[in-house]
């Protein structure tokens, strides 16, 4: 019998493979499901056989995250707060299925996760965990048994296991869709966190003063081309970070509520994520009528609030993106956006679905469908009900 | 009998004057209404005087702006596209308001506004009008005869009044929410705005090198005080424009639905309304519950979508700020904000009633209110009903 | 040249013929789209021809009635104020599209109908025709030059033509969707209908003593079989119509708001949408989640004012549509309806997809997936944020 | 020491009375909160004494139970699933406060309720005495022990308590807003309940030939009188129950989730709370504009799910509130509903505030606001977006 182990190569879930071994006295697969992270699968595998696992699984599962998840995040514009493009509640949902689908393939008995009982990710795995596979055991002996730091780093020390050093004073998790960071500012809401915490971009303060502009190819609400220059989804991403990050943009902090309803601080950077909503947003803008606006803006809010719970597969979900795929059919054409010192600033858009340029009327100037007193006569009959109402209510 | 007409001193109120005058053989007076805008009140009384006004009366409505419509604006975070602060939407309900008001002081038998028949403004100044006075006339003539710009220039020389010079290629709306600029630019969606169309701001690329922090404290949702120093609404919004525009912040272009449906685009430049409402946002998220977020996003986007059409009187807008109201109860806090080269970035808020430091519980902790166990219950339980629907879909 | 008009056989149609070829010297053609009216084929052939229209033109569009709006309001459940079931509003817009069409099979030049300026019909023919045919003229002359009855009599009149007579004290427009009921008692809101006034069904007080028991199938959210006989849809609406008419169930008078914005007020009797609504609303009880039912509510309830509003070309409803074609993958099972005397109770209903009798847990027994401590935890994670909510609201 | 014990009679409560008190050797009060239901007081004193409780408190919450939840689901026309009047979930509120309420006056240092660890009960009763008593113990030994009924029943017998019989077939629970009846029949969704095992209501089959005429006063939204007698909220409910009892309405059948994600039955009978919904939800549609309407009823039904899931004390409820308020102000009038065999059918209704007979239009005459060509133009323009939108995809 075998247990897997989502296994990041950290404190947690080092313990837990001489934990699990030695606990349960089954074999310990790792398995590392890589969402756009910068971990070395090369380093992972070698801790990963340090530690005694039988074997490591390494899964690039960058594709899927786009597939299922972050497409429809630009469809729906999802920003959490106004600002956070939900870098991580998508990718637990991925690496769940593909722990999952890794224990059904090494006929494991049973999936664990380091997850502590405090925040999200514990849910997210569990839910999806228990939907996939609720003939596998669930083991989390962070979170069951409260263990401290303490506990697993003398654990590791006393068999003779290296100890992930705390090399920084900041948490990274890294992936295609942003990186967040937390730290001490973050365990409070009154300091921003320093500008030299974040990983990959550089400040504004230190960005060139020359800005930089891009041009992006929507296709049915995705993007397929920067400058021309078609790019699959997750080159696509990637090389409008490395762009974005070099000018500062896409740094920000967000205070949002966690499952379980405390609030939690976490600040990122997801300058990929910025710009295409900032783009995309922009073109719909042009191919959507505004009641497609509206609700869209309604329903994708709640899209992106039931999937950072963790409930991606509620079927309400696939009916979203039922609504979703159907308003993007038009949203195929071209944003210019400019970069500058954190700045995200459109420039101009285009598509062949555009109702501004329609050679039949033009905002301000004189309207070819529609003559002034057509217009007198829909003033009168639009404000006719708010009329009625005031009338009632002033007289009496 | 007299005529009110609304005037701003332009080309088509400034024709309307003798026009009115001449066609219905009556007196005529201007009324210009203040929102926050920069015409002189003693030119525009010169200009009145010579164009045979019967007298010009102005009405400084900045306070009445504020008190109607900004502070609902602000408790809803309301941001049109994401962007826009409805700078001009409000002011019109404001200006005919007072338009009204005015007629029946001097005891006029119709109101005048010199709109053209392709715009938004037509249907809010109309709709207002004929609620609050529809046993007055409402006469329009530049839109009910379609009349053109070569007509009213024409007009006025003939009767040897001087004409409005078009001193400058950009159409300037000005007020105390912000500042709209429409151009050449602005009749399509492929070119910004020249950074120095912008009248009040400096461009992020001339900002100062040095950032600016300013601290704001809300009270109940609203504004009260920048850096410690109390000041009431209108002067804070003043001065917190003025800072912004200093660091050029708050420039951006939006494209919206005009309310009889065509799509139209204006650049804008907001700075205050901007900072006010990304740091009443950043404190909203530490004292609400996730549901009064979710439920007043979706109110607060409607709210704006019907004051954009002109709707402010339909009863349900006083219904949805009872919603704004009570949930500001707790909005009390401060927020300090960082402005650099356009970037408006929240450094920390806090607040007395903040869920985020409450002394029981922080996210990423070890949580005094629960322990690993009742999390894994709970990630159980909140998972079944997606595990039941997919069961079932599962196994037909 | 030559005009279609829209044609019903009525007062303002019928006048419509010879005062279209009088006044335009173009040949009529009339149209009758039939929706489930029980308006006879014939007679409408011979009235038009003896008005001197140069052919009468027969669709049947009962089919595309169902295929393009009442799968959808069935899906939806839609029912205006809680109990109308927009019998009108959908058939407008299929008449419409059918006298299009019509339209440019003969090459006519134009489309007539004959609304006054004081409905909804007016709009949602218009709406209609200028989006399908921008390119022909509309004529509306009852409308456009404010004919009253008196003057359309005296016009057929003095011609020889036959006046319809008003044989009832109730207009009625009969469909399949339902048949609305107009007359002096609908014009205020104190007075019901008499009995007597509802064309097809008996009323509560004369129905049967014994009820009737109709099991209806659901195939993906639609009806396709009465007691195990499988029926096209039109033919199971109209059954069921009969059954329930019989059983004096689906009387009602609504009253709603007219797209002008006044209210006004309809008496309907309408078996067999009520009927299907009650049993579909139900069946989705059992096989879609909570956040189905909530958001899917709250889509429908916009589209069908938008339907009512003659809005269906908005393509907000065809993403609707697309939300609601998903939701109804698991729609299917079985409803069984008590009729009696006005009541429409159900009895009960199953689907292969009910998520009621899965085998792993029946609410109120002992549960086998999770156990009281679970809940215990449950409890406690699920009221935390309230908790903290009110915890700082107190100590305040 | 003490402990108070919500006590309702039955064998969980009576059991816990002794448990309670060996267990843990303290005090044991009970406390009934009377929320509408039939229990008598003198029987459920009698019984506490016998079961060794120091002291039995009977607390009539009624009157709060309206003020603090019926009031608003008048309001709200609040129906679950279009049926079912929320019955149980507004009580549980109500009892914990009292509880808890109790419990500090008599100075306990824990609560218990008998609730067991599959229903919505123990979940609303917990979320509430965590939230207003964090200080004191909870005791829940039924649901933390899974105790079955043979357990409990041993338990009492062994001590020579009596058991109390099950007398029913039906387990019923009695409320000012209705009754709900579970049995062998909602286990399942096949079945509905029989005739006879509704307590209070008559069979619709066997209800007077005769109809009962009843007209209800409402002032700001709340019914104040019928047939013309002032009546105090709670007695106008139970007068109200007691008519529509005798005439069949207000039985049915409602499949809801339950709070752990469960489906769930209930039959009901709910004379009062149906008759007042159908009541209200028509005053409302003469005097409030229909995006009142809109989003009242959106807004409402997300009220009645969290209610329903225990979240009373979150605070965007009280947001909620404050919009119904607001709305209610001009919902006013008289309603006149018949009653006959099961059927509520309104008559008519009234009101100072309609926008119905306003004395300047009514739908269908001669509108005195507009003519015709006033209504033409209106109709090009509200058709104008969908028109552009239609375009631009067919040209493509």
């Amino acid at each position: 019998m075998s247990i897997v182990l989502a296994f990041s190569g950290g404190l947690d879930t080092s313990f837990c493979v001489p934990y699990l071994r030695e606990t349960y006295n089954e074999s310990v697969y790792t398995v590392t499901v890589d969402t756009g992270g910068s971990a070395s699968e090369s380093v992972l595998r070698a801790r990963s056989k340090e530690l005694g696992a039988v074997d490591h699984i390494h899964v690039d599962a960058k594709e899927q995250l786009f597939e299922d998840h972050l497409r429809y995040l630009i469809m729906g514009n999802v920003l959490r707060g106004g600002v956070y493009p939900l870098c991580v509640g998508a990718e637990r949902v991925v690496q769940a299925q593909q722990v999952v689908k890794t224990a059904r393939r090494v006929g494991a008995r049973a999936i664990a996760h380091g997850s502590t009982g405090a925040g999200n990710d514990q849910i997210r795995f569990d839910v999806v965990v228990r939907l996939l596979a609720d003939d596998m055991d669930l083991i989390t002996p962070i979170r069951d048994q409260g263990l401290t730091r303490q506990f697993t780093t003398e654990y590791l020390s006393s068999r003779g296991y290296a100890v992930p050093a705390e090399t920084t004073r900041y948490s990274i998790n890294d992936g295609l869709w942003g990186t967040t960071v937390g730290g001490a500012e973050t365990l409070g809401t009154r300091q921003p966190l320093p500008e030299d915490a974040y990983p990959h971009s550089v400040s504004p303060f230190e960005a060139p003063d020359d800005p930089a502009l891009v041009r992006i190819l929507f296709e049915n609400g995705l993007p397929t081309a920067l400058d021309g220059n078609s790019l699959d989804s997750v080159a696509l991403i990637a090389a409008l970070a490395k762009l974005g990050d070099a000018h500062g943009v896409g740094r920000d902090i967000h205070v949002g509520d966690t499952i379980l309803g405390l609030k939690g601080r976490v600040a990122f950077e997801a300058a990929a994520a910025l710009i295409l909503i900032t783009a995309h947003r922009e073109l719909e803008k042009i191919v959507l009528t505004k009641w497609q606006r509206f609700q869209k803006d309604q329903l994708a809010d709640f899209y992106g609030l039931l999937l950072h719970e963790g409930q991606h597969f509620d079927p309400v979900m696939r009916d979203i993106e039922a609504f979703l795929l159907s308003s993007q059919r038009v949203v195929t054409g071209d944003v210019t956006v400019q970069l500058y010192r954190g700045n995200i600033r459109v420039q101009g858009c285009g598509s062949p679905y555009s109702m501004f340029d329609t050679g039949v009327a033009t905002y301000g100037e004189e309207p070819a469908l529609w003559d002034g007193k057509d217009a007198r006569s829909y003033s009168k009959l639009s404000g006719l009900q708010a009329y009625l109402a005031n009338k009632v209510r002033r007289t009496r």
